[in-house]
């Protein structure tokens, strides 16, 4: 009773392509460490190309990874996933994914990617992008997206956005 | 056994936003009724706004509708539906609407919509926009969404694509 | 707006394994009849066994049969499926098979089937039994579970169910 | 490349009702305490009863504790939830809980726990009960559930079935 639990750590989801190019596997991977140097636990969907690169990223720097996987086994979680969520669920996962982060960066990315955006966009959840989806309506881009030049700031940006949330 | 299964009939779902403009509601209601008379089973999320409108046009002409509910329990889903499928499972459930259908109209709508957008083209299913999201990558945009500017076009086209997917 | 909607037909969900007995299977077909005589909908996992077995005798008394798919094409539904509801999320689609229906009627089944009957009484959704799982607490069988002993007497019971539920 | 990944470790489920008896909750403290011990990560749903006085007992011990949540907040987990997995699919959630554990333990419960028993064995994923349902077929106990009647019995015998299934 008297005891205080301490402040729990942030979730940041990093979201991006199972198939990825070096440029974008270069910065996911530096966002990982980033982050896990801030202190902030990485989800994602555990899987290959920004997930993978992000989650070693994070185990370089001591950091914890989580991830939503979308088929039935563990096994099928990238090397430097620390727990494994097995859903069974197949892309419904991607809900679940941005739903149990404080903030979103997406990296490059596919159809997967945009509709994990347009979730987090759904749900109140921010998304920080990098290099990724320009989402428009009627020739404007949406404003809830924030756009970063770099994976440090993109870090950053997601943080500072998980404090004003949570 | 030697009674032969009639083919069955097309799914079309119809997605769009839960709040909808006078305009958007009359193509939806025009679109309802336009899949009914072809014969196509409607299929769609089962709430308000575009929803309700496409559900009404579809049963004024006679027509079976389908709508897939977010929430936990039947009185949730518009009058115009017949079959009310209670998911439980709030957004997650727009991965079933569009794996469901094997084309997909989309009318306006907000990020939720853009999900189901994002989730059809990640599962191969042809989607048709009637002043809808525009997506860009890199400033182009993405070719796999047909536009179709009434709502006949957007019926006949969704119909051609189901046809070439089944 | 003065169009009176007519009361919807009860759903009725039919579980069971996907493999089954004889036996089984000509109670399911027998269900299936009596559901499709009665008005009501079936709804059931589109699946073989007991399910194929309950679709293909609604199909015969000119019924109307939903069913909700576990994997991530309509063509793993049976022959005797009007609707198939591509879910891609394997067992968790468990859930809304019972949660969509106003009475459950299971027929032997393994696993999958007490899985479902657990949601259902979770749910506050009767289920008749027939020939199924004995469910026991402190050596005490569970009595929200009605069990019948011929399929017409599973079908008065869930729709009499059905009834006093909606 | 050259780096070796350390055996990641077993994660175990403690399920179980959000309302508990006393008994109960010292029994499920004291797995989630034995669990942290032997190195296991604490698997659950996230909410009270049962699930808290696993957690509790975890942290105690200096363990790490998942709370995959049926709900739309992350404020839903009790407070000994380190990670908290936010679903939004309510009770469809209990399919990834058991799916994600090499091994579960149920302790007393509900309906719930009853689907995820069941939900569990249909995965092939072994379980330990203590004092929970007891599940029958044709008069005969089903063997797949072990049954222990100390918490440390319980535990002892989770982790070997994790070892035989991993």
């Amino acid at each position: 009773m008297s005891q205080e639990q301490p402040a729990p750590r942030p979730l940041i989801a990093v979201i991006g392509g199972s198939t990825a190019t070096p440029d974008e596997e270069t910065a996911a991977e530096r966002i990982g460490q980033t982050l896990a140097h801030a202190g902030a636990v990485l989800v994602c969907g555990g899987r290959g190309g920004v997930m993978e690169a992000a989650c070693r990223g994070a185990k370089s720097a001591g950091g914890l990874t989580i991830g939503i996987l979308p088929g039935t086994t563990r096994e099928q979680a990238n090397p430097y996933v620390d727990i494994p969520i097995v859903t069974g669920m197949g892309e419904a996962r991607n809900a679940i994914i941005v739903r149990s982060a404080q903030a979103v960066i997406a990296v490059g990315g596919s159809y997967g990617t945009l509709s994990e955006i347009a979730l987090a966009l759904a749900f109140g959840v921010p998304v920080i992008g990098l290099d990724t989806w320009q989402i428009r309506r009627d020739g404007h881009p949406v404003p809830p997206v924030a756009y970063a030049t770099t994976p440090e700031e993109a870090v950053e940006q997601a943080l500072a956005a998980a404090r004003r949330v949570s």
